[in-house]
C-alpha cells in the first residue's frame, strides 16, 4: 500500500454550514471600500458587501458550468479546492460541468481546457501539486487578454470562473470580474487565496492555503538539521527559506523549531540594519556560542531578506535601472553605480556579483529569490572571523535552500480541509451569481466543523501602487506585523534559543492517528 | 501533543528469539576465514565461528558493566541500539551499568564518559540523532590510542564495549578486540553496523541501520520535486544524494521515486564513462523530452559519482599527490598536472576548480563529498545545449543536495525495530563473553517477530588494502552489485521512466496507522 492511495481515501472534514448546500442563504455585511480613484476603475463591482453563509431557505438546483485555473507557484491543497468545487457543484446542480483551463491563465486566454470528471479527479484528491491541469505565471492585463478571456468563458457557456492564486492572481480576478460585468457577461469570477508565502491575508482570511504544509515540510527538515547540529556539534546550518519578500515562512518555521537565530526581513527594514550590522549579529552569535564550547548552530534566513537590507536594496534598485537599459558586465556596471552602491557591490563575493547581474525575473529585474543570500552571509562571517584574530572556535557552515519540496508536498489535513471548504464556498457564490469575491474562512482556529464560510469583495482588498511608472490597482502583500502576536511571541522566546539549544524536532507530517498530531494549525495563526 | 512524545511511547517489535534472553544459547556455525597475512595480525580472534541465538537452557544473570560509543556520522536509530542494549542488560543482569563514551572514539581514548540511566535514556527512545552521547570521527589506530582505550575500559571495570559505526569503525572494533585479548583483558568488543550509505553489507547483514530512514526522507523530498516538475513543467531538478562512494542511496531512492535519469557510480566505472559521455547522456535526455514538449525533469546523482568518472578520478588522484606536498593555487597546480588531467581540470567551471583545490578531508585528500557535482553537470549540459544550436526547448535547472536532513531524522519503524534488536543481540554476546563480532539480523525481509539474531566474526569481514603506503586490514565497502536484483530491477524499469514521467510520491514517513505504510522495508532489500 502506498501513501498516495491512502490519502485518496481521506475524507476532508466539511464545515457544518457547508454540508447541506441547498439550505443556505448569503447574509450580507456592509463593507467599507477605500475612497478615491479606485472606485472609477471598478464601477460595476464597487461597494459589494461581505457575504456570509447562513442557514436559510431551500435553494433551487441549477444547471451550472464552471471553469477553474491555477495561477502561479504550487501550494499544497490546490487539487482539493477543485474537489470541493466539484462535489459542491454536484450538490447544487441538476446538471454540471467543470472545465479546467490548462497551464494557468494562458489556458484561459487561449481557450485550452479539459473537462474535469469524477473519474479524472479521483486520483488527485488530497494530493500535492497542480498537475491535474497545470499552472502558469502569465498575467492577464492587456485589453486583448481580457477580450480573449471573455471569449473563452463565453464559448464554454460558463456561469463562473474560479481563479486559484496569490495576490496578483486575485487582483486579476477583480479585474476580470469588473471587465466581464462591464461587457454584460453573467460569468461570476471568484478568487481563492493560494500561496505558501503567507503574504495574502485579510482580517477575514488569516492565512492562504499551502502555507501550513510548506512550513511543516520545511520545519521537518530544519528540525532534523537542528538534531544534526546538536549531535555532530561541529556544523552551522544556514537555511534559506522560500517565501518571497515577507518573512512569514521563516517566522512560522522558527516558532516550530527554535533555531539559534532567525533573521526577519521586516525587522531588518524597520531598524535599517545594513549588511555589516547583520554580519555582526551573526559573528556575535558564533563567538558567544564558541565561548560555551558550542561550535555549531542553526540559522534561518528568509529569501526576501536581501530586499530589506538598506544598502543592498539601494544597490538592487540601481541595478534594475541600469539593467533595464542594456546588458551589463561586472566591469561596465561598476563604472555606472553610485559611490555607495559601488562599494557595496564590490564588497560582495564574485559569485553573488554574477548572480546580481545574470538572474532576471520576468520583468527584467534582479531575481532576488535566486541570490544565494545564505552563502553571502556565510562568506561575510568567515571574513569577519578571520579579521578578529582572537576567535579560537571553529566555523563549519553548511548552506541549505528549502523551497520547491514544500510547495508540492502532500497537503496536511489542515490544508486538505481548508481547501475543500474553499472550493465548496466558491461553488455557492457562483450558484448565487456573486462576482468579484475572494472566498474566505475567517475563524480557522476553530474546529473545521465550526468554520464559517464567506466571501470578501475583492475591491475592498485593492489599493493603488506604482508599477512600471503607472498607478495600478493591486492587492498589497501582507508583511510580518512587528506588533502582531506571532512576531511578539517569537521575540519573547528567541533570546533564550540563542545560546540554550532548545531545538524542536517536529518530524514529518503525520496523516493518521491522534488528531492533535495530524490536525494541528500553523502556530502563527494558533498563537494569534 | 508533539511527535517527540508520541514516538517516545513507541514500543519496538522485539524478535521472538530475543524476548526471553535467559533461555538462549549461542549456536556456532563454522566460518570461513580468508587465508594469508591477515591471520598473523589477528592471532587471538582468528577463526571465531558465526553465532546464532537459539532457544536454549537457562542462562545465569550476571553483574554486567558495558560501555558504548557512536562513531562517525549520524544514522537514524542509534539511540534505539542503546535502548535495546540497556533493556537487555537489565534482563541479563543482577546489577548493570551502561556507560556512554562522549563524542565518539575520542571519548574512549580520553575516558570521557557518562552513565546512561533509565531516566536519562527515556526521552531518546525512537528519536533521531546521536545527541545522547555525541559522536566523532577520531580513528583509533596508534599504539598509544590502543593503550589509552584499554586503560579507559579497565578503569571502568567494563565487561564489554559496543561500537556503533560504519566499515572503518567495525574495523576498529576488530582491532580493539584483538588488542584487548592480546593484553589478557576480558572486555568483549562488539560492533553494530551503522551507516546511511548502505555500503556495510554482508550476506548475513543485508543492510546497515539508518539507510532506510535516510532513503525514505530523501525520497519524500525527491517525490515532491517530481510533483513540482510535473506541475510547473519548466524545471529540471538535479538532486545530489549523500552516500559516499557507493550509489546504494541513489538506487534505493530511484526505486522509490522513478526519476527520469539516475546516474549510478558503479555503472559509470564499469563502462568507463567519461564526463563528456555522461554529459551526452543528460543532453540526449533533455533533447528527447523537449521533442515531446517536456521541458522538465528529475535527475538523481550520487555524491560518489565523481570518483568513478575515469577522467575526473585520474585528475583527483594527481591532485591528491600534488596537494599532499604543498598548498597549490589554480595557477601552480595547472603547470604540474599531466596533459590529460590539465585539459580535464581546465574544462571545469571555476567554482569546481576552486572546490577541488580548497576542500580537504581529514587525510588531506580532495573532499569529494563537497564537490558540487550537480552544478558541474548542469554547467556542462548548458554548454552543450548552447553549442548544439538546434535546441529550441528551454532548460531551467535547479540543483539540490540532500544529506544532513536524512541522517538525523526520526527513525522509521523499520530502523527503530532493527536497532532495538541489534542492541539486544550485543548485550547477549557480551553476556556470553564473545568478542570481535558484528551483530546481525540476516533475514530482515521477514516480519520482525521472526527475525534471526546472530554475530559475524569481524575477522571474516576483513581484507588487506593499501592505505598511506601500507597494507592495512579493513572492511571493504560494498558497492552496488551490477548483477544484483535491485540494480537489475532498476535497469529494467529505468528506460520507461526516461520519457514517461512515472514519478512516485512516497510522501513523509508515517508512524501511525496501516502497518503496510508504517513498517515498509527498503526496496533494495525487499526486492532482493
Amino acid at each position: 500500500m502506498k501513501l498516495k492511495a491512502a490519502r485518496q481515501a481521506y475524507q476532508p472534514i466539511c464545515p457544518d454550514i457547508l454540508k447541506n448546500l441547498l439550505s443556505l442563504k448569503c447574509f450580507e455585511e456592509k463593507a467599507t471600500h477605500p475612497s478615491g480613484q479606485l472606485k472609477s476603475l471598478f464601477p460595476k463591482t464597487w461597494e459589494s458587501p461581505f457575504l456570509w453563509a447562513r442557514k436559510g431557505r431551500s435553494l433551487k438546483k441549477k444547471s451550472l458550468r464552471v471553469g477553474v485555473l491555477f495561477s502561479g507557484g504550487q501550494a499544497a491543497g490546490g487539487h482539493n479546492v477543485i474537489a470541493g468545487l466539484f462535489d459542491a457543484l454536484q450538490a447544487l446542480s441538476v446538471k454540471m460541468r467543470l472545465i479546467g483551463f490548462l497551464g494557468g491563465p494562458s489556458g484561459l486566454i487561449s481557450g485550452k481546457s479539459k473537462e474535469i470528471t469524477k473519474q479524472l479527479l479521483k486520483p488527485y484528491r488530497n494530493q500535492g501539486g497542480f498537475d491535474l491541469i497545470g499552472s502558469g505565471r502569465t498575467k492577464i492585463a492587456s485589453q486583448e487578454q481580457l477580450e480573449a478571456s471573455l471569449k473563452s468563458v463565453t464559448a464554454l457557456h460558463l456561469d463562473g470562473l474560479v481563479i486559484i492564486g496569490g495576490d496578483d492572481s486575485n487582483t486579476t480576478a477583480a479585474i476580470l470580474a469588473e471587465y466581464f460585468k462591464s461587457q454584460d457577461s453573467p460569468v461570476s469570477v471568484i478568487g481563492v487565496p493560494k500561496t505558501i508565502d503567507g503574504d495574502l491575508q485579510h482580517p477575514y482570511a488569516p492565512i492562504s492555503f499551502g502555507f501550513d504544509t510548506a512550513c511543516k515540510t520545511y520545519s521537518e527538515v530544519i528540525g532534523n538539521l537542528g538534531r544534526d547540529a546538536l549531535s555532530a556539534r561541529k556544523y552551522y546550518h544556514f537555511v534559506k527559506l522560500m517565501g518571497r519578500s515577507a518573512s512569514h515562512v521563516a517566522l512560522e518555521c522558527a516558532l516550530n523549531t527554535h533555531p539559534n537565530l532567525t533573521l526577519i526581513g521586516e525587522e531588518v527594514a524597520a531598524h535599517k540594519r545594513t549588511l555589516p550590522e547583520i554580519t555582526k549579529t551573526l559573528v556575535e552569535l558564533i563567538v558567544d556560542r564558541a565561548s560555551l564550547g558550542k561550535n555549531f548552530g542553526l540559522v534561518l534566513i528568509p529569501e526576501g531578506l536581501i530586499e530589506f537590507v538598506p544598502d543592498i536594496k539601494d544597490l538592487i534598485a540601481e541595478l534594475n535601472l541600469l539593467l533595464s537599459q542594456r546588458k551589463e558586465t561586472v566591469e561596465t556596471v561598476v563604472l555606472k553605480l553610485s559611490a555607495k552602491s559601488k562599494a557595496c557591490f564590490l564588497s560582495l563575493p564574485l559569485q553573488i556579483q554574477h548572480e546580481l547581474l545574470a538572474e532576471r525575473d520576468s520583468h527584467g529585474n534582479v531575481n532576488v529569490s535566486l541570490i544565494e543570500t545564505e552563502k553571502l552571509l556565510i562568506h561575510r562571517v568567515q571574513e569577519e572571523l578571520a579579521k578578529r584574530g582572537d576567535y579560537t572556535g571553529s566555523f563549519n557552515p553548511v548552506s541549505h535552500f528549502l523551497g520547491y519540496e514544500g510547495r508540492s508536498a502532500y497537503p496536511s489535513n489542515f490544508d486538505c480541509n481548508y481547501c475543500y471548504a474553499l472550493g465548496r464556498i466558491a461553488a455557492v457564490l457562483i450558484h448565487q451569481k456573486r462576482t468579484g469575491y475572494m472566498v474566505c474562512i475567517p475563524n480557522l482556529k476553530a474546529h473545521p466543523k465550526k468554520w464559517k464560510a464567506g466571501g470578501i469583495p475583492l475591491t475592498t482588498m485593492l489599493h493603488l501602487e506604482m508599477r512600471k511608472g503607472q498607478m495600478k490597482p493591486v492587492i498589497a502583500k501582507t508583511l510580518v506585523d512587528l506588533k502582531g502576536s506571532p512576531y511578539r511571541d517569537f521575540v519573547k522566546k528567541a533570546h533564550h534559543w540563542r545560546l540554550e539549544d532548545d531545538y524542536q524536532f517536529p518530524g514529518p507530517i503525520q496523516f493518521f492517528g491522534d488528531p492533535r498530531l495530524t490536525d494541528s494549525l500553523p502556530l502563527s495563526i494558533s498563537e494569534d
